[in-house]
């Protein structure tokens, strides 16, 4: 019996909406997010692809994504698990600028290095800095070195995959279908490991938001055949619109 | 140290609304419902009050209450555990059925007898009946004998204290603030627990929808004092209408 994943990113946040650098900073869904959100609930529901478990970022917008999308696919009830493993890449200095602005300000090769390098992240963010998450209630149980200023997609690799061994192969092992609610990053970072996608290649990925993305596993929890995503044409067409985010 | 831990009853039902016996049965909140859930957020968010875990039902009104409150309360992000145990209780055939067709049916005392004797059930309801829960999926890992059929205020004791024990404790034990946001009969299972009640006098227990009830635990997680409602006014008013309850 092959295992299943569902992964599902989030929908348009307010700060995806303003263009702004959002990394760690917990903004809310927009309005758009949340219907975004509630399609990706009936297409589980249409699919019959239902959920036994569920895990989350601890940021707000994946949380409501999470919670509108089950509510509509009538599964609610099921457990729920929350890490910051699976958080935003934190985009250090970079948090609340201007996206257009900030191509604008550096250009075009700089800017889209610090979106897409594999290694390179963006200049730390200042603890005292108005957008730093240091001191937020929800990482009092990191220790300083796990809490980071800055992030690039090797880092976001690098504390992201244990949790998905320590956590969600239990899951999926125990027989659940596990729906994964996260971000563009933490997301792209669990396809390159499953996808086997090489360091150059993950740049070009990108994953459309509010449209699950279900994988089949063998038992070695690595995919039996490519993800599908459970509305190919508009997933196409979302990725499309993330590749060209930060033009004006 | 004393231990805290909030109770949260969930807010209007669209069966509340209806006056009709709800029980297993999976209606959602009404808007009323809703803004109560907000209103208990904000009691949160105002006291300084803030949960680090969250316990609720299996039951979508439950969880809409919590993750509504929550999200006011800036804590969407906070572990959730969910369980059966919670639950409502089960109300046995008159599931489905109007509060005050009921009462003219059966009268005053048979009447009072099912919404409050300590340990008479309503009639069993039939595993085929239209709002059995038997099959739903949500049940899949209660064993036959588990899974009710009806239920007295004794039953609901005698399958929450387990859970108190296995999984609400060892959460206070580490140093949490735990939500339990549940419903009316398995609340007063546990203020039954608590309080010390007798199974006389837990009859007379009202307890309002919406209010978060706070207790201080000592070292055997038994309250210091009496538990207090974070807005005891609006509290007195709601216990008192939910005694009202069943009365054209």
């Amino acid at each position: 019996m092959p295992h299943t994943l569902v992964l599902l990113r989030h929908g348009q946040s307010e700060w995806n909406q303003k263009n702004l650098f959002t990394g760690w900073v917990d903004v809310r869904l927009s309005e758009l997010g949340e219907t975004e959100a509630a399609r990706a609930g009936e297409l589980l529901r249409e699919s019959g692809l239902l959920p036994d478990v569920q895990h989350t970022s601890v940021l707000t917008r994946a949380i409501q994504t999470a919670n509108i999308a089950l509510d509509v696919a009538d599964r609610a009830w099921i457990d729920v698990r929350r890490s910051w493993r699976l958080n935003e890449r934190h985009y250090g200095a970079l948090q609340g600028l201007d996206k257009a602005e900030t191509l604008e300000k550096y250009g075009p090769e700089q800017f889209q290095l610090w979106r897409r390098s594999f290694d390179t992240p963006p200049p730390v963010l200042a603890d005292d800095a108005e957008w730093s998450q240091v001191g937020d209630p929800r990482y009092a149980n990191l220790t300083d070195a796990e809490m980071p200023r800055t992030e690039c997609l090797k880092d976001v690799i690098a504390r992201m995959l244990p949790y998905w061994e320590s956590d969600i192969i239990p899951d999926l092992a125990a027989g659940n279908v596990v729906l994964v609610t996260a971000h563009g990053n933490s997301l792209r970072a669990l396809v390159k490991h499953l996808d086997g996608i090489s360091d150059d290649d993950i740049a070009e990925l990108n994953i459309p938001t509010g449209i699950p993305l279900v994988y089949r596993l063998g038992d070695d929890f690595m995919p039996l055949g490519p993800g599908e995503y459970l509305d190919p044409e508009a997933a196409a067409a979302g990725a499309a619109a993330v590749a060209a985010q930060g033009k004006k």
